[in-house]
């Protein structure tokens, strides 16, 4: 169950507002690497945990933190918003400064939503929930969030990089901050959960002699030449899982050439294929 | 530039067609853990790599491995649809058998492909290229690829318990073996950049001290009550990027409650907003 | 700011694990008329309110109810998929139960997200952030707040009705209930803005002789025979925001055949076009 | 069965083209506020409408209407784009508004459908038809119309005040005309329908006692120091159904923490689960 | 403008309601070979057609036809669902026929649509505008117009052959041949337009000698070998627009390694990178 | 299987970076016209082919090209990108041409991508995979492949006119050749199909006795006022199939007024509909 204060988790101010920086901000909100989708992963990945329940209460724990993070670059959009032109007046053409600015915004912020926050991204596409990666499998899940950590550093980094208002800059390092810890965190339960020797390869409930292990740990090349393909530590020494050693070749053609018959009558195909 | 040669990578053979398993199939083609996720991941990664001109060569190279991969579950789900009902005889109703096959397939396997693949998911939504996570930096990129064999390994195992065909399963041990090489050979590529330690937090390249410290190792508890949040290797200890030491605590809001004030006249709000 | 306490709001039990009604399940949470929806909903209304401050409070406050049924939902999909097949037998093909049951469930919960709750609905399409209305006034919010939660409560009275579990009744019977406040709420809410009268047409700040009168009240008719359409309370009497008196009549075209001319060269027509 | 005329509902004329105000004006086509939706959502809440023929026939009539409105702004939006640049010359980086329009513009408006109007919003996304709502319910749809055309007069209006072209505002002030038609004609029906006591709470074929009456009409709070929730029109009187009387109160959790116990065997899981 | 008249283009008759079949008209519905796509398509396009107007004239009225044909099918859905169970029945587990068919149908359907039709395909994904395709160039437009109608014919023969319901075999006799006319309509327009060799290469308004002419009739072999691809009538002999002959070869790389160098500096790249 | 040489098929070089046009080049990557598109559209008609073999070849062939021309596009995009401003200087308000750049480019190709090209169209939606039409029916793919081969060839003269760079005209001169080709290609498997008269109606493997030949090659109208539709060779002459004669003629309703009567009790229809 989940309750609310009201409060903003850390504040948010805007000295200038900048309709730009407001569409750019957007994909820390909607975009794949935003906090809509952290939020709503972690969730649904504690209510899926199955096995030793600390992960549960540790993945909605960190849910309830990213709904506070949504609120705040939310507040964040609207009021870099309150300085856009809501009209396109007749000296437009003669006035380059506010159309660049009422093209540049997502429209759909002023139109949809009268100068707010919206769950979309930068380029006003709607968050798509398919990007919740929750497995059933506890490292499966965190390698993830260490993935979704990541990627959404960099996008907080990128944001703190293109805007000079301290305002921002100093909401941002604090997300940026969160995004350390959080990548850390991930990290740290993996580490829990035996470390990479114990963890990989995922699911490490499969037992690996039912796999083909003539290709479990070797760099296999496609290169049209048959030439080695390039090496480095994926190509040699112990494997990161421990259980064998890197091997590298190139590939040939194990299989026949696929040939799927004739079609079949009232399938639609035509007579030829018949 | 590609090349094919129109044999497939390893051999596919289905000794008894099952279309619903040609439906579950469909998840490793065209769902967010499938074939061609990877495949086009890694391609545009390789397309947008800057700095060691080796990262490119690795993806590139193994986004034509995948390519492959594609293929021969495409003939995999062809084949296995060979055994599906094209009609829905008056009969239909008295048997229960060949009504659950055409319920439970993909309808679109039958009524937009002609029994072939698609490059849909096992529910038959299509693949959205939203999904496809090429950060410009090298490590995000590559935590995003082991977080993607992970989640694809799971699939290929949850595939493989599924089914009892030789072939399929023959099939299925060849790929699960990959999906193990390609975990490691993400992981390897990180331990190239340095391991954990160099490499986080990602990205590297912004320095620390614009971050807001205080948060930037703290395991930080949302629970209703104030109490601490679950402990675990994230709280306490050495951070896994070796940069600082855990905590952990009860967090307070710090900010403000939000107040945008009233709406701007023209903006279409209610006029008891303005 | 969000907090959790780990305790599910309303008590989730089920006593007959049904694979088939967790499906079903899945569209109160991932649904267009489901949890996701009205949670996210509230919760963007809230950060673009502008206005009296009451109206963003108000919606917070429900947003986190809402948080607490996806919780609720998400763990009863869970329980419902404890009793779907891991496995497509040999003995499938003669197993009609587990073939239809295999068959009807949402495929993505087992193979994707190993028999837990997704945010998708009945058919595994995931949710579609673009369905979170939040226009920046605050009676068209309340207006779809409205809608939200009447079809939100026919589906949950549809799945009610669908079940003989009584635990997935007595969760539903609840649910059922916060849908009929929430309908009241919303709907008293738009009272204390002023009731049908002031809030008509929306939006009421609008100077309405700058619309076109002579349109604003009239049921227009477009029957191909020129006849009257069809009559009831909006073709006659007092106009609900009690502004002026219904008229209907046949409508007939005002403009001209459009015409936009050649195509410019350049373009990317066909010569004939230019 | 439907039919055309080729001639316009009501003129459109343009008298400065102006490829940013066609930007816009796509949300009215292609924005889930906009007339492709209204026209579809009729269409198919007439098609499966059950009961009284006339609600069929009045959602059938003003679906017809709605197809000349899409008529309408799609060449609107055709002239309006008349205006842009075809080239980004090489004095492009020296002429800010030849750059800013084709910045601003719908890229696609020009490179997919050569200057003409697509079924896409201001930012480009295509309409997605899960917004259409047709519950099967006659009420529940009529309130969803009723948003419907909230949200879409509000849209219209921000449209006409960002515009000073005379043909565009005529157009304008027509549509919104009809939206404000089209909001007391929904409401009309609602009433027609026994009004708000004998309509709610939808669907009002639910024997109320089969529900948890005591969470019908309390306004439950959220609040993390358990304090009560805003208080207003909806936490005391008469219910708006009139079926209750409403009452407020803090909510305290009434379930259990969720365990879904140990992962199965066979599941995909890590072992640490199992 | 458009008309309706209540009445269906041609008789909707179900003589056995079958659910299952209902799931896989709603493909001729909402599936992109359905009618949704085709009436759209044409309205968009007589929308933005430009040059000889006798298109728009017959585009548009065309759409019109069409979007009698979605309300044909939303009808035949609709009888057909009449069949459909609203209970999973505590006897469900014993009652395959039954479970077999709820696990069959698009449950939205029942739960979304009260046993209705819905603007999505046969396994529920709704439709995506994007799929409408009008490029502004007539000749294009025609060509995916022969396209749609072609996978549109397919689809409608697979359907056709699927029941057994002289009902729907007779209103699907009807669409078959609808279908065989529209592809011949949309040939003849091409014809009209000076047939294959005046209307090809679309668009045959751009001069072909700033083509790179070297690669313009030559089939090309991307073969890993270096053999020479599949021959047929694409290798040798006039070319279909009589511009040039065909000839044939394996390609070999013309351009460089690509090289994007070094990372900017802020671009949030990993410091490695740059 | 497929290989790869890192090579670039044909130079990729840009003289003078041009952040716009890489929004316009996103197009022809992840546009529905785009590479992505036609390279994904060939793979999946190719593991589909059914019938004659060499028409896999053929497609496969041809989906190794295609992936090569994305491999270029992508290049051209990052390069053009290198011109892109990463900041919004406090100076942006007085700097209308940076302000206008970043206003216009696709934020994510910054924000995502760190100034790489990615699978999302130019404004920014990414790719579906729906749009890869694979029917079975070997016809209709062919005459799919013709019309995403036009608009292809559309797209890119519109690009090529666009620009002034003489690389980037360089490159777009070489696909516009190849489109020219690709064209050709699929009307030539066409015509080794039979050509229009064997091929046509798709698909041919229907008896056409079982459709309703009254309306095979009937144009029909749908006029409000009954008059005929506009005429053209579609409407006289020898149909194109060569089967039969075209006709015209106004249409008549033939069916009833569709009735669906009353609801089901326990469907969620309101009381007044049961």
């Amino acid at each position: 169950m989940f309750y609310t204060d009201n409060i903003l988790q850390f504040p948010v101010r805007v000295e200038r507002p900048d309709p730009l920086f407001a569409r750019a901000l957007q994909q820390a909100i909607g975009g794949v690497e935003g906090e809509i989708r952290v939020a709503m992963q972690y969730f649904f990945q504690a209510c899926g945990a199955r096995g030793n329940p600390k992960f549960r209460d540790l993945l909605m724990n960190t849910a309830a933190e990213e709904l506070g993070h949504i609120e705040m670059l939310a507040t964040a959009v609207a009021l870099n918003l309150e300085g856009a032109p809501l009209k396109l007046r007749e000296e437009a053409a003669a006035d380059p400064v506010g159309g660049a600015v009422l093209g540049g915004i997502n429209l759909k912020n002023l139109l949809s939503a009268g100068l707010s926050a919206m769950p979309v991204d930068s380029d006003g596409v709607p968050f798509d929930m398919s990007h919740i990666y929750a497995s059933g499998n506890i490292a499966a899940d965190m390698t993830a969030n260490v993935a979704a950590e990541s990627t959404g550093r960099v996008l907080a980094v990128r944001l703190y990089n293109m805007t000079n208002d301290p305002g921002m800059k100093e909401m941002l390092s604090y997300l940026i901050a969160r995004d350390t810890m959080h990548q850390n965190q991930w990290l740290a339960a993996l580490e829990e959960l035996g470390g990479a020797q114990d963890v990989f390869p995922i699911p490490n409930s499969f037992p690996q002699e039912e796999e083909n292990r003539e290709f479990s740990y070797a760099f296999l090349g496609f290169q049209n030449d048959g030439s080695e393909p390039v090496q480095g530590r994926w190509s040699e020494g112990q494997s990161i899982d421990g259980n064998d050693t890197f091997t590298s070749r190139a590939m040939k053609p194990m299989g026949e050439k696929p040939n799927l018959g004739r079609a079949k009558p009232s399938s639609g195909a035509q007579a030829e294929q018949l």
